[in-house]
């Protein structure tokens, strides 16, 4: 594709010049008019090292309100064994809405870093990571952010003539600022990686604009231009979906079920409960140090009905953790500042480190039940949300994490049972309110998308395990043992890779 | 001090255990209390290793809810350089209003790493920074954060039982969860560090509760009571201050005077301009990318009348800086989500990395004009935080940061010259607010308020540049060469520090 750009194109002086006038006020005023209508917009730019990404970007800037408005450069490289899942700086990097940021190097220049001499077990991973980053995108167009990828393209020639430049003003070495690669002294390898990088993820929603590089003017004006277009065109499209209103729409029939199936006359009696907890409590104790020393993360998310259990069965799994290692996390609605952002954005950003524990009291399955029946997500978004939750669970797991994800089921009898025992304990009754009692009534929607869910996300590597939870003794106990399972399995898979 | 501590001290199951009943009832109900008074709370717990402070931390743990709580850990070891300034970490951390913070191990932890076989440049840090921690604590209780100190004591024997008896469980190396020190094979010279550390930095507002901790059954309670019985009084207290009410005071009398000294006939011309912007902007490239190799840190903060000139001035320094290597960060009124923090956790939290500049377009210095004139902040509040401010900036110029602070003055007459431009020019209305045209009215109030502040905050190495502003052209000329100035000079510091 890229010999295909004619690198002879130019622009004089003065017609730049009176281009960048009316870029001066149009920039502005779009990015304002894009902050008054919350449209998040990403803007990333790759090309070579001598393509003058900066001035261009410093250009931009000056046209643009500081506020909200944010530069990046991935420019870490991407370690063998990370520290963070790939996608984890960018989610915590997301532009809120109405904000902008401005990628250097982005989410593709990492990328890069692996395909040079590189084993067969690398090259799958880049393939892979191409299907990541093509499903990153796609979530996020989906979601309305406007997206935008420039690669500056330079001859060979105009590349070295550039850095010989900058090396005399700067010194040897005079990119350090943006830390140095080599592209310029292979060339032709580049090019090829670069074709194939276009091929991967060209896409409609996240389209590759190639610009004419050797006239930094050319390139400049060609690359406003487009920013121009994107920018009215998207401002466009959210008037008219505020036209269009949001359409809300009913649960879907009964195709799903799991629930009908959950035999919840499970029970165990006293003297075995305290005998298992022990055990299990002990056992827990040991595998949380094993997978410090051995760095392994692990996700746990309890769901379940209002009184079904979450709290009781989370304080027995931490009761023997160290409390260094591990954090419990409770999800409610979304506050202001998260409803700004994409509604993941506040998953990925817990992403516990290496070796630690992050519980989930409540999580980012709210998105298909509560948003879901209550009509705070539209059908088009939370029908999508299966997918990218299934890839965001998927990214963890191929980081190393352990995930498990408990439903702790009852029935509604025992719901109520429950609800009224906690009215009569002064000490408990805080624990109810009138919601719910209000979701209680929504019982039935809840078991069509709680079935669907159950169904379409539940994976090998992150797992749905329903809790029979009538009696609490049996559902605790079978949360402290899968949990203790799963990591035992993970440490033996890890110390089995080492050895080979 | 710590001789003094009964260390036979302990506690029957039985007794235990109806404690515990009590406790676990008592301190969830007042940590709903204290989050629905928005009253936040930072406990922190140091001792020796053995102390079975996580044990403690974790059944108190069990008894909260894990909203708005947070377990941290002081453990990575300050640096001989660090990346960061010493309470960076810590003003990130801080929890907001309602929320807990429980410390592992604290800012104690760290300072303690500085009082082995160091030499006499390291004994004088150790000695500003307990300036420095009660510094800080004192604006975190002056700002009603509740502020527990714990210290866990244990016998030398009992400690030596307590690890030997961990790394049969868990093996060598077994509190590496926690990162291990080697107290215990130095508990003499480990004690009179903490006794230095209890007589430099108890405080009435910020107490050291020396624990018996042979006993954990006896430590746990101890320190729950301590607990209960704090918590108990600031819900008093907060109670009492919302009886009270805010008093609202107005600006005091005039003993300050800055401002009428200016000379605002200061100009230069065009030609002369052109040069020297030229000149300039040169000169920053190139000393940014020296400060940037350097590791060297800057701030500058922009405050002046509306239309001043601010945006202007940082749009002229910025443009040829690499766009990497610094941010702009407009100041305005603080969010929602701000507001839960102490007012100078959000410019903690915008503290640049090594190497970069972070400019910021109105400032910290909000809380003693715009917040001491609206009445947003109290008297007391507005009153100590020029001693907070300073505090806070030499901190950073102490860690070696360059700092610049800009006044830009420009007349009342000026003001309303630039104003009506602004509402004749479409490209600029939108500059222009109502509000703007009210603060005008509070001119006066301003000027006793900015005199004010620039005699009590312009100091060493953290100054207040006032630029003479009703020529633009002077007054950006004026901020480049100031900051360039700055710049260079503290290279060459750098380069003359290194070289001895």
């Amino acid at each position: 594709m890229l010999e295909k750009i004619d690198l002879k194109q130019s622009l004089k002086k003065d017609a730049y010049n009176e281009k960048m006038d009316y870029f001066s006020v149009k920039l502005g005023e779009l990015q304002r008019a894009c902050r008054a209508a919350g449209i998040p917009v990403i803007i990333l730019f790759e090309g070579w090292r001598g393509a003058q990404r900066n001035v261009i970007i410093n250009h931009m800037m000056q046209q643009m309100d500081a506020r909200g408005f944010r530069v990046y450069s991935a420019s870490k490289m991407a370690d063998e064994e990370p520290d963070q899942p790939f996608f984890e700086p960018f989610w915590r990097q997301l532009p809120a809405k109405g904000n902008m940021a401005v990628y250097y190097r982005s989410w593709y220049y990492l990328k890069n870093e692996y395909t040079f001499d590189r084993d067969a077990e690398q090259v799958k991973r880049i393939n892979t990571s191409y299907r990541h980053i093509n499903a990153f995108e796609k979530q996020l167009t989906d979601d309305n952010y406007v997206l935008l990828k420039f690669f500056v393209h330079v001859s060979e020639k105009q590349l070295k003539a550039n850095v010989q430049k900058a090396e005399k003003t700067y010194g040897k070495g005079w990119d350090k600022v943006n830390e140095s690669d080599d592209d310029f002294v292979d060339y032709q390898r580049y090019l090829e990686i670069y074709e194939k990088m276009f091929i991967d993820s060209d896409r409609p929603n996240a389209h590759w604009y190639l610009i004419a590089g050797d006239d930094t003017r050319f390139a400049e004006v060609s690359i406003f231009d487009v920013i121009v277009q994107r920018l009215e065109l998207a401002l466009a499209e959210a008037e008219a979906r505020k036209q269009a209103g949001q359409q809300l729409v009913l649960p879907r029939t009964e195709i799903y079920d799991v629930l009908s199936k959950v035999d919840l006359s499970k029970e165990i009696a006293k003297a075995e409960y305290k005998e298992k907890l022990d055990k299990y409590q002990s056992k827990l104790s040991l595998l949380q140090y094993e997978m410090y020393k051995k760095g392994i993360p692990a996700v746990f998310g309890f769901e379940g009905w209002d009184a079904g259990g979450k709290g009781g069965a989370i304080r027995r799994l931490t009761a023997a953790l160290d409390p260094l290692g591990y954090s419990v996390n409770p999800v409610a609605a979304p506050n202001v500042v998260e409803k700004e952002f994409n509604y993941l954005w506040r998953f990925w950003t817990r992403f516990p480190k290496r070796g630690e524990i992050a519980v989930f009291d409540r999580t980012w399955y709210g998105r298909v039940m509560v948003e879901r029946i209550e009509g705070f997500a539209t059908q088009d978004e939370w029908s999508r949300a299966y997918a990218e939750i299934n890839e965001m669970e998927l990214q963890w797991a191929e980081y190393g994490t352990v995930i498990g994800k408990f439903w702790l089921q009852i029935d509604k009898d025992e719901q109520e049972r429950r609800f009224n025992d906690r009215m009569k304990n002064p000490e408990k009754r805080w624990k109810i309110t009138d919601e719910d009692w209000r979701n209680r009534e929504k019982w039935d929607a809840y078991v069509l998308a709680v079935n669907e869910m159950l169904e379409k996300t539940s994976t090998k590597d992150a797992p749905w395990i329903v809790v029979e939870g009538n009696s609490k003794w049996y559902a605790r106990i079978k949360v402290l043992e899968t949990v203790a399972d799963a990591m035992e399995k993970k440490i033996k898979e890890v110390e089995k890779n080492r050895k080979r």
